[in-house]
């Protein structure tokens, strides 16, 4: 008798983005010629930058040609790639990564996903609330909660709540509170807002004194804009004793659809095992990426590569530009019609309070009625989400402008 | 305190692959002017087929376009490449797989990683031993078994034995044995061997009768040359009932260095719920696909797709006739110098009982030193596998044949 994994059934029937498709499609059928504007997922939607394009071309030509062929490359990543990564992430920041503590892989979504499997089930989570569901959903999976509860927590995971007050950037829990591993996110997905060196630096100094590891994801790294703000947790002193980062090539080189990540996990990183040791994360995650993994596609690597080249560099970097500047409109726009916008500075995401009180759902629902923009509901990524809304700046310059238009024509014209 | 996941420190010390990459270096720091073989890991060597290259081409093409960008896709799989599964794999074969069973992911090894997760950790697994050993080791790491004892077994796996009685494909548990998931794999990596209908028969009676469920892993289907052999184990009647189906296009393609591979979970497939209800692995497998993986690269699915493609199928299989034909030559070569040779009929992979009685440590140390050959011990696949060595045929024609002749001049020469 095969018993399944039963933890998948404390997951709510319905989840956030099937559901916000289900009502655009409604909507579409019912009103087919309107025209919806998509600021919902997160996806990009510039081309390949030039640099990259070539450099994958001429991988595909290396992998036409059996003297240039390459079958299973190392599981870790190509150095090519993981030299680029160390210097220009690294390295110009003065912080010093070895290429053995970088682990190239798919995506950082697989990355997020996976990095708990090296804990033990017994450790204790915290994640924040709003919050990347795959963060929760993977801790979920793996049984490491309990059921999910009325007010939609899941027991035995810690909430550190992210709101008004606190910019969307919670403190370290208290000391000795429950927790031995935390996921934070800065820039954050799905607020926008960005943690300061201070603050990071509250959460190294928590990691070290309560024997804690922090798993940092810095997807977004590459649309900070203030020169002062760390874009790697290691710009911190001490974190190379407690902290993974996740980054991703998807948003800083608009790789959704190429997919390429990778995860640094730093050798002084350890946890303890149960007669006591101290076991280094490092060994652990290499054994984990060398069971389960085969190394990302050579195309994709020789892509990712190119992302750091002068015209890679200059490339990209004018591409996060002009994102940035369509979040800068939105962000004047939205409180122009009086709304209440957090993020967008530091990140492609913008935070709204929903007007009059709204519900995250009445407000999605109002949005795409009267203005037809879709947008994600703010609950749908935690129960403090409830009453805020997420906007993606990820679109042509004319969508954001006639999104822009719609609000203050429809939207504010009805508060 | 971060505790660590305790059950990586069940594995060995030492593993497989590093130790031979150590004993080959130490030899050719020794001996700099011998020009070794390397037969050892089973790698693909000719490179990816025109219609492939050219696929690929126009997909980075497209991502250098804005109207034909492509961000995130499905993450089950883009339409265009399922429909070629479905067509090509499935349908002209007789067997009737829906869209919505097939998952695309970026490779066999993930897949065969991580569907253990779907089921409890109270799942009583079966492998066959010799076997692929990522199916062991992600049990292990699950928490699925014991320590491993003495005789370089897992405590709570059941192993089925493959020998030469049995031409290296058991036959399933007894009735009542305690298995409710077993992996398969056929043709077999590492003994090169194939499962006929009559045993594939036997192994879904076993499994329906028992409320089992079977994982198949068909990635060197490809390589079968005899047309009453199944290629899938849903020619089998009864078979969408109980069995899930791995398959790759490393092999199949050349695709080791690319990555791309895809599982079938039919709807029909269920496992029990605590409460004894029965649930779709279907559904399942799609909430652990759409949480933790974000769909294969665009361009890599545009070039699986292409192997479809009259033009693709005629070149990739002119080229498992080109392995097929390095494997005739070894096993007829290998024959010719006294050993016993199983395998390399429907599989690139010879599987070789060692001469004299030596292990396989010894052999393979007899075979890099006298003949300059590397290749796999057998007992790394597994206890069983002691007295056994694997030898790959993907290598150039003119490295089997050189291959084939020190063997003779030396190996042979000194039984």
């Amino acid at each position: 008798m095969a018993r399944i994994n039963e933890h998948y059934a404390k997951f709510p029937g319905s989840y956030l983005f099937p559901e916000i498709g289900r009502r655009v499609r409604a909507y579409q059928a019912a009103h087919p010629d309107a025209k919806v504007i998509r600021l919902g997922i997160g996806d990009v939607t510039e081309p390949l930058a030039p640099a990259i394009v070539e450099a994958m071309h001429a991988a595909v030509d290396e992998m036409a040609r059996r003297e240039t062929f390459r079958g299973y490359g190392p599981e870790q990543g190509y150095e090519f790639l993981i030299e680029a990564i160390r210097e220009h992430d690294y390295a110009s920041r003065g912080v010093a990564i070895a290429a053995d503590e970088i682990f190239v892989s798919d995506g950082s979504k697989c990355d997020a996903g996976n990095v708990q499997e090296i804990f033990a089930l017994a450790a204790r989570v915290a994640v924040t609330d709003p919050v990347y569901p795959v963060y929760v959903d993977s801790n979920v999976m793996a049984g490491r909660t309990g059921a999910m509860a009325a007010d939609g927590r899941y027991a035995g995971l810690t909430y550190l709540v992210g709101n008004d007050a606190n910019g969307f950037q919670p403190e370290p829990p208290a000391a000795g509170a429950p927790v031995d591993v935390v996921y934070l996110c800065s820039p954050n997905n799905p607020t926008g807002t960005v943690a300061t060196r201070a603050q990071l630096e509250r959460w190294v100094s928590w990691a070290r004194a309560n024997d804690a590891i922090i798993l940092f994801d810095a997807a977004y790294e590459g649309y900070i804009s203030d020169p002062a703000l760390p874009h790697s947790i290691y710009e911190i002193e001490g974190a190379r004793d407690c902290a993974v980062e996740l980054r991703s090539f998807s948003k800083r080189a608009g790789f959704t659809g190429v997919r390429c990540a990778f995860m640094v996990v730093p050798r002084t990183v350890t946890g303890v095992a149960p007669d006591g040791k101290r076991v280094s994360l490092n060994a652990l995650w290499s054994r984990r990426h060398s069971t389960k993994f085969n190394g990302a596609s050579y195309v994709v690597q020789r892509g990712a590569a190119a992302a750091y080249s002068p015209a890679g560099l200059a490339q990209t970097r004018e591409q996060i530009a002009f994102y940035m500047e369509n979040a800068r409109l939105l962000r004047d726009g939205l409180g122009a019609a009086g709304l209440t916008v957090f993020g967008g500075v530091h990140a492609p995401y913008l935070w709204i309070r929903t007007p009059d009180g709204a519900t995250s759902w009445e407000f999605f629902d109002r949005l795409l009625t009267e203005a037809q923009i879709v947008g994600t509901p703010g609950v749908g990524f935690g129960p403090a989400g409830e009453g805020y809304f997420r906007l993606s700046a990820f679109n042509s310059r004319a969508n954001i402008e006639e999104a822009i238009a719609r609000i203050h024509g429809g939207v504010r014209g009805r508060r």
